[in-house]
């Protein structure tokens, strides 16, 4: 489970290269960052709204829906999820080895 | 890189057996859901503000405390960021494999 | 200027009799409160980001969108604008008056 | 009720000429406009929330934040509400004179 944020980095990367017609992440790009931003505040919204509602399938699509929208925000912006991950380790001081810990078990 | 979200929702699962006083986790909890979901909407206009703004640092510090408030909330709600991955990953069709495939070089 | 509000609140409270095909306000009503709940989220956030732009009109253009949402929140709650602006006027210290003594002139 | 906004715009512009710690509209000034829009980005999750919650003393409470918090947004960008106001006059086709003819009864 651990690698899907970053591999869906990298298809959001490769729709750059494709028009607007093509892919609704094309499209975002192409509508500019106010545009995704106004995704992201209204994805927020609803996942406050599904969290008041207290179905538990509705937040995680919701929340799902407010975590790809900002990681389509930073790769407008040439950034992506492990700058996000990077810095929640630094604040939590975790490791970031543990995968590597279990792997050479 | 990609066990930080699992590492902190560890982190998240942990505070729940603190007092209020000891940790700012175990106090959001303690305040209860909807400021839990203060906290998101909150964190979702400050990455808006600092994407407009430009600044990099910025955008990633703010992004951060988005996704950090959102998975208290996903805690807080006896849910995880496994089961927010779960649902990108049927969204985009990605294997979660990756990674293993890798470990198995 | 200053009867605006409430000339709306009538309108609003007239929409309420006709279908959601009729009008935008009926269309509102019917989808419910999460619906309306999430135009007031996406308005206020496209207000932010009209005001980062800098846009004088984009500004007035967005926060009236957020008022008119608000205010169909407030019309489908059984609430109208003079409970909203009694609390202004309450926290203000405000005397509601002035209208009445330029009347009075 | 209905000068409410037009007086509390009156003290907004006042609270230009006071130091941000004599009065709270001061010190939001002081702070500036990113610091204006976090206050209505949350005063709007805050309305969401409350409108969810049902109590409808809690709705009038946080929609008054939010009206008093894009007004301070619109003062500080040399803005009021009558701009607003007319803006949801031009596409309602309110006349803006029933309080003039009521006056003239």
């Amino acid at each position: 489970m651990s690698e899907i944020l970053q591999q869906l980095a990298q298809v959001l990367e490769q729709r750059k290269q494709e028009s607007a017609d093509q892919s609704y992440v094309a499209s975002l790009y192409a509508k500019g960052l106010d545009h995704i931003l106004k995704k992201v505040g209204e994805e927020a919204t609803e996942t406050v709204i599904a969290a008041k509602g207290g179905d538990k399938d509705q937040i995680v699509y919701e929340t799902a829906d407010l975590w790809f929208h900002s990681m389509v925000m930073l790769a407008d912006q040439g950034l992506g999820p492990d700058d996000v991950l990077r810095e929640l380790q630094r604040r939590f001081g975790l490791s970031g080895l543990e995968e590597k810990a279990q792997r050479d078990k």
